[in-house]
């Protein structure tokens, strides 16, 4: 029996609390993902969908460090950025987040990279926001299918 | 008439989201108001109970930057983290806290600061916690009385 190579990537809305989880399986190790998640040069390579190129401004991904990148797309540049709460290696990213766009906008990130053994991992990425009505926007808003797109680049990334 | 020097500190909880937001009015503008929060030297004349003296391990308050500070009471030292997502001066500033005994909890916050003229300010500060139990064992916790008498160490600095 073959491993299949294609993981479909799950999103979930809690019915509790405005939280958005997403959960994706990797076909590598959790030091890979991670890797992939903290070196800037190898995030570029992902982020995003294929139709975006992303241009870090800086992406200094350690505990008390910051971020911020550009994503282009048809000659319009969007801008994110937040601040890295918590590193812990091949384990744990707590971040922050804001679409430029709508700057006082801010959602918290968890990304868990769990070792499933085998040399694959499941990796899962909350983001809580500060009402319903934000997290049903970011549902509407197209992110899932940049998230799905991005996540199968990260697949190419990880098996080249 | 003369106005009371004697703020109320209104704490609430949202019944829709695992929020808790303190709103707190102080007799000084809110350029000082501002600089009581990022000026280290000033924050450790008046965060948390009386009882208890901080001590900055650092405290860089400029978006992107990052904090940590402790806690001395009878004897024990509590820490506390996090990193700034924003800071625009004597408006709003953006971070995450952690307090450092339960290390995978963070709370984003927001403070805004109102000019209410006549050289007074509403301080309005929100934190997000994860879940609705984590909200109730933040309101359960005596954290209320720290940040009342938290606000009236403030209230005479301004005054100093």
């Amino acid at each position: 029996m073959t491993t299949t190579s294609t993981h479909e990537t799950e999103i979930t809305a809690d019915p509790d609390v405005p939280l958005v989880r997403i959960t994706r399986e990797f076909d590598a190790p959790p030091e890979k993902v991670f890797r992939a998640h903290t070196d800037p040069g190898l995030v570029a390579q992902w982020l995003g969908p294929r139709a975006t190129e992303m241009r870090v401004d800086h992406y200094d991904c350690r505990t008390g460090g910051s971020y911020r990148y550009l994503l282009a797309s048809d000659g319009n540049e969007f801008g994110f950025r937040g601040c890295f709460h918590e590193v812990r290696p091949s384990e744990l990213i707590i971040q922050t987040f804001t679409f430029e766009g709508v700057p006082d906008g801010v959602a918290p990130e968890r990304l868990m990279f769990e070792d499933l053994g085998d040399g694959r991992t499941r990796l899962t990425s909350t983001s809580l926001v500060d009402s319903f009505e934000g997290r049903d926007a970011f549902l509407a808003s197209g992110m899932e299918d940049g998230v799905r797109e991005g996540y199968e680049r990260l697949d190419e990334l990880l098996a080249g």
